[in-house]
This record gives structure tokens, C-alpha cells and sequence, in this order.
């Protein structure tokens, strides 16, 4: 039977510790590609890189087994690996382990998350996989059943055009999660402050800070779903557009 | 009476001719503050920095008009406008006049758009202005009351929480648009390649390129008021959920 084949990539850069995990779960199930970040992409959204060129660089290039590192970004990844190394679609495409949340506003600004929505875009089924803890010593022990289960669904049962999923796993202990919900992105937030400072030279700096707030009390979202030990999964598709405002801005008689 | 305060930012630099222009249409309408990158950053889409720390480069401070470039990437600009500029909210953000496109898919990977996505979760009414040119001599003559119209509809009637507009300008002659259309984001895609050359050294590199493809063929969208030479609104919002999608999944059961 033919094996899947199955490209991979992540925000936090090739040496991270989730996606080195995700690729020993995904050589389980099919023909692995892995084409990830050469340094850590965080924040870095669905950027792509339009002024510098960019290089692949192998680190294991097997018939059944294939590693690449490039100097982009997420989502230059996925489309390295498609057009470069896979010459064609895979099966499917899985990003992450993320070291941190995807869920709720997060997924704006994740690298991680770009690429599976890139992937889904070009009509590849995709899963992005986070865990809710940012550390690079994050303990992703037991998660590894409900990835491989998730993943062996999506190859069986396919995804709707366009939709892939955001896969949230909470920190506690794996034999206490209850279960995995299919839920929607919480209407949450980013409380944001500047750490102000002064360099050597007396000139002023900033870091960017900020606390997350869920102001979303609805029960079917992957906030409340993390928050009462339940793995999120949230389907995800790109349309930005704002249905229910059409009527409201026609209103306006814009063309009077 | 008090004046709007109008936060100006762009992706394509602070020196690009399309902010400029939307700096002296805002002017006629409020007090305009300007942060906007120091440097090009088309395609960097939602991207934050974390990595190495902001700076804010003065270059006008007047009680009306205040003009400064940061290092950061549009929607850092957009925080640091806020935070520490005008301390609070402004009553409307502009961004643009992009060079180049962002309807359709474009918007995925716009640093303009990301922009005003940002202020709108932030809850500040924001438009993203762009024009079918990605010459940096585009030229945007007879653009000017189109966008006033929509700035000052914008300022006057609120827009739909979370809600912000993507308006999308023809390259025609403007005496020749038939008007304005609130419509949809068309279902388009990138055809891409990847132009691989060797350097000096032997070794490969890859830039991407592309061509644009609207498979949509409803007459809603905005690929389809553009080529009809209205200027397109389209209401945007950030939720990526596909709704649709939930029960679908639910019926793999997951849980058993």
C-alpha cells in the first residue's frame, strides 16, 4: 500500500523539540518531508520573503525519509517543500509541535498556523498542533496518541475545501485530559503594554508585552475547552469577510 | 468642535508615495499621527517583532501633525501609534495607499491589511486603502475623494465591532469608475513558481513568483467589481472559525 507522504514544518525552527516530536509520530504513519525554519519564526505570521532569496539546506535526504532547513518563513517552508522537494502536493501537511498557544486570537499571529493555512489554501488537508506551555523544555508526554489519532482521521476522512484544523493541547498531566473538542476560536485578546528603556547612548527602546484576556464566556470555544482539560480543535478556513457588515455598509449609499 | 484623530501607517515604507497622498487627505479631515515602518515590509502580514527590541524615529512633532518611522514591521506600528504615541485610541486608522493589490487572497499575506485587522480587534474603526499598481509611480490622481468619502462615511456611522474595510482602487482613469461596491472576497489563488538559479559559488537559491488566479465566478466579489471598474469595499473581520465544519468533524468521533 502506498505510504502517505506527509510534508512538516513549524515556527519555532527545525532544532525545536515539539517538531522533532511531531516528525517521530508522523514516520509512524507515512513518507516524511520535513522543510522547517532554519532559526525560530515566531510572530512571524503569514509572512513571506519577497527580499532575499532563499536556499534549502539538506540534512537528510532518504527515499522514505527527507530534511531540509531553509532561511524563510513558515509559509515559505510549505511552499518550498511542495514545489522543491516533494515536486507536487502532499497528502498532507502538519505543523508544530508549537511551544505555545494557538488558540483563540494567537492563530493571528502565528507562524505555525500560517503554514497550515497556506497548506489548506492550496488544497492540502493540514493540522497545526500547539501546546500551551512556551517553554522549549515543554513536556509533550502522552500527547502523542491524540496527534497520531487526529492526523490518521484527517488522512482518512479528508477535510472540507479550504478548512484545516487548530489543534490546542493543554499542560496538565495527559491521563486527565478528558477527551478532544471540536469547538470554535474564543474572541480573546492581547492586554498590551510597552516595557519602556533607556539604551547606554540614553536613547529609548521598547519590548512589546501584554497578558491575554478571554473575554469570550460562550462554553464552545477552545478557550473553555483548554480550560476544563479538554484537547481544542478548532477548523479553520481563510475568509475574512465580514458577511453580516454587507448590508450594514450599503446603507450608507456610498455611490449617492 | 473636536477633530478626529486619524493614526496613519502603510507597509511599504514611510517614504512611499501612497502614504503621503493619505497623509494630505487625512489632514483635511483630523489631527493625523503617522507611525509607519522605516523600511518596505510588503508581505509581512500580521508579523510582530520579538526579537530584538522597537525603536520610534521622530521626524514632525507638531500639536496637529506628528510624523515618526519605527523599525518594526505595520501591525507593530500600529501598537506603538497607539501606546505610546497618542497614549490611548485614535478614532480612526488608516493604512496605505498600498502599492498593489489586496483584494482577493492578497490580503492573507498584506502587511497593510494586518494593520487595520489589528486596530479593528483593538476596537478602532480602520480602513486599508491599496491600488492595482505595484509601481512605486502608481498614480493615484482622482483617487483622493473616493477615499475621503469612505474615511469621513467611516468616522460618521461607526463600523460593526471587530469590522474594518479593505478598499481596493482600479488603475483606470477615475473619471472613468462607475462606483462604489461592498462585496466579498473573491476565492483566488497564486499560481506559483519558484525561478531557481545557481550563485557564483555553485550553490541554489529560489525566488518566488507568480501569477494571480481568480477561480471565482460570482459577480459578489471584489475581483469582479474591480475588473468592472468600481472600487471594491469589503467589510473584513478576524475569525478564522469555519463554522461549517464543526458538525462534519464531530461526525468522526474523536471521543470513542
Amino acid at each position: 500500500m502506498h505510504k502517505p507522504v506527509i510534508l512538516i514544518t513549524n515556527d519555532d525552527g527545525i532544532n525545536a523539540p515539539g517538531i522533532r516530536i511531531l516528525i517521530e509520530i508522523m514516520r509512524e504513519i507515512g513518507e516524511v518531508v520535513v522543510v522547517a525554519p532554519d532559526k525560530p519564526q515566531s510572530g512571524m505570521s503569514h509572512a513571506i520573503t519577497v527580499s532575499v532569496p532563499l536556499r534549502l539546506k539538506k540534512i537528510v535526504d532518504k527515499k522514505d525519509y527527507k530534511e531540509y532547513s531553509c532561511n524563510g518563513t513558515p509559509v515559505d517552508s510549505v511552499k518550498l517543500g511542495g514545489k522543491i522537494i516533494i515536486k507536487g502536493k502532499p497528502d498532507l501537511l502538519v505543523s508544530g509541535i508549537n511551544h505555545g498557544s494557538n488558540s483563540s486570537i494567537n492563530i493571528i499571529y502565528s507562524g505555525t498556523m500560517a503554514a497550515v493555512l497556506e497548506a489548506a489554501i492550496d488544497g492540502i488537508p493540514s493540522i497545526g498542533f500547539s501546546i500551551l506551555d512556551y517553554s522549549m523544555k515543554a513536556d509533550f508526554k502522552g500527547s502523542e496518541k491524540f496527534i497520531k489519532k487526529i492526523a490518521e482521521n484527517v488522512l482518512k476522512n479528508g477535510l472540507p475545501s479550504g478548512t484545516c484544523l487548530n489543534v490546542n493541547i493543554p499542560t496538565i498531566d495527559k491521563s486527565k485530559i478528558k477527551g478532544i473538542k471540536v469547538c470554535k476560536q474564543a474572541k480573546g485578546y492581547w492586554k498590551e503594554e510597552f516595557d519602556e528603556r533607556k539604551d547606554p547612548h540614553k536613547r529609548d527602546y521598547y519590548w512589546l508585552t501584554g497578558v491575554f484576556q478571554n473575554g469570550d464566556k460562550d462554553s464552545d470555544t477552545d478557550e473553555w475547552a483548554l480550560a476544563n482539560n479538554y484537547i481544542s480543535v478548532v477548523p479553520v478556513k481563510f475568509d475574512f469577510t465580514a458577511y453580516e457588515a454587507i448590508s450594514v455598509i450599503n446603507k450608507w449609499k456610498l455611490n449617492a
